[in-house]
């Protein structure tokens, strides 16, 4: 093969073919992909959770991951957020002409690497190759579906006055890791994307507790405007403690200097976890026990004070109305 | 809302809420995109066909169809050919910014009628708006999934020697369409893209013929890479003849003028019917009952000379090897 892509990688035809087999098969391989049908044939139960992105991020190598692995992750994460145990993945690749193929090479293994590590399968793919400057490098869209295990599944709309609001753990991670990397910024301290799947830790959230009323992760538009969209949906208040928000120095540092509020940064390895009070310890536990949940911590409290809105009580013991994303803090951050 | 899209309106806070509701949810609205979650749940039996597709087609507008109704077209077909009947779609958008929201329009309002046409519903999107000049226009992915209903399923590993091979109209017309628009080249007599969701007359295939092999849409490589590939996965030779093969005359015009060969161009709404002899008529007769079959004809038979390979027998007499597509004739063709 060529050492930098084709335009013809992306025909339909033999150069495809090569690609395919010499590089997706390579490190994503598996009985049902490796039949290249149009379509997969799958088996699954009743209850299916689907969800899909598109993956745009800039740059496209990061501390902590690159686009291929986070374009597992995301996908992984959002299908388990429906208490669902993910189960597989389609990926559709965009390429510009001319990416080295060894950039894309480590794309694709981070991408294997990725879903080996979520117990999951890709088991339907498609490859566009682009002409120069009609794409930025490389897009990846991945669409996943899971068997949703706990009925009613957890849903943006559930959340109850009086549930306890708990973080998997800091906030503002992923989103300035990207910006310091665009534009090459050297931090003192070194931060890093939290880019994980969290789909293990999830499934055991959800079998052992008996009710759970929302996961979500604050990607796009972050904590606050994920909280903002819960409150919305479930037509009630959240109290947050802003003593108790977790947020690393060196990325409270970063976003000081650089005028962003980590509340409305992207987050690619955290999530929320909103359920009633008498489990939150429990829950607590559960997640401290696993690595991706170590630093989870209480953050507030559902109320009926204010349907919609996300209050902050502040260090000083004020209050500020936390309202949704604004403008846009930074394109093509996932 | 602007008359352009802006980048904020990818930013997953309120103006992409806005976006979403005031134009997304308008054209696809259903009961469960709706909820907008992050995933959707859904209902589903317990063999289900999947399949995903990227569409880059350029231009974005062209005669029989525009980026947003071929993005649910090829991806209800693929699914539909493993014998399924398509049920749920997910769409992700990338739009660059600054794209005429008239635009951005339409192509959803006719993503909105394709759906509506085939009977599937969109459950689960994503919008990404990157900056002017990382992406040419709009590319947009779906994905989709459906009831499988015959066992087994239909699969390009399946033709049989002896086996009749069916199609369902005329090739060519989708790619030299594109082609076409693209230079602005004003052929004498008018063509159009064959854009169309093959699945009620598929679904109708399978449900009233007790066996049928094969069901592939010759998309991107045509016709000749697509029967390559059946013949490369079921160790078979596929014969042609030269003479039955259903080529409009302006579509030969057009190409002759333009060096293209039309059995490698994409078509976007016919399929290969690939089953046993007895059956043939029968198939040939629902085809034709239908408007998107009434052209439909044999074109060939299953044998056991020269496994792997197309032969088509010539006008006069001779034999020629069809190859697969080597090369790009038309990058963008979907």
């Amino acid at each position: 093969m060529s050492d930098k892509v084709l335009l013809d990688y992306g025909s339909g035809g033999r150069a495809s073919q090569r690609l395919i087999s010499d590089l997706f098969l390579k490190y994503l391989g598996n009985d049902e992909l490796n039949r290249l049908n149009d379509a997969a044939e799958l088996s699954m139960s009743g209850r299916i959770s689907m969800s899909t992105d598109s993956y745009t991020v800039d740059p496209i190598f990061f501390p902590g991951g690159n686009i291929g692995s986070l374009a597992v992750h995301g996908t992984v994460n959002d299908v388990a957020m429906m208490g669902a145990i993910p189960r597989y993945l389609t990926c559709g690749y965009i390429i510009e002409e001319g990416l080295p193929m060894d950039d894309l090479e480590k794309i694709v293994a981070a991408m294997g690497e990725a879903v080996k590590k979520a117990g999951v399968l890709i088991v339907s793919g498609d490859t566009k190759v682009v002409p120069k400057g009609t794409v930025d490098k490389i897009f990846i869209n991945t669409t996943g579906v899971g068997d949703i295990i706990v009925d009613p599944a957890p849903n943006g709309a559930s959340a109850k006055p009086g549930d306890a609001v708990l973080l998997s753990g800091s906030v503002g991670d992923h989103g300035l890791t990207i910006l310091g990397t665009r534009e090459g910024l050297d931090f003192e301290a070194k931060v890093e994307s939290d880019s994980a799947s969290l789909n293990h830790l999830l499934v055991k959230l959800v079998q052992e507790l008996p009710e759970v009323h929302v996961l979500r992760d604050p990607t796009r538009g972050g904590l606050a405007t994920t909280l903002n969209e819960i409150t919305y949906s479930s037509k009630v208040c959240c109290e947050l403690i802003e003593n108790d928000l977790p947020i690393k120095p060196e990325v409270k540092g970063g976003c000081s200097i650089l005028g962003l509020d980590p509340l409305y940064l992207a987050n690619e390895g955290k999530f929320l976890c909103i359920l009633p009070e008498e489990y939150a310890e429990k829950a607590l536990e559960i997640m401290k026990a696993d690595p991706l949940g170590k630093d989870a911590c209480r953050i507030g409290t559902i109320t009926d004070t204010n349907p919609g809105k996300v209050v902050l009580i502040t260090q000083l013991g004020g209050k500020r109305l936390l309202g949704m994303l604004e403008g846009e803090q930074l394109p093509r951050i996932c």
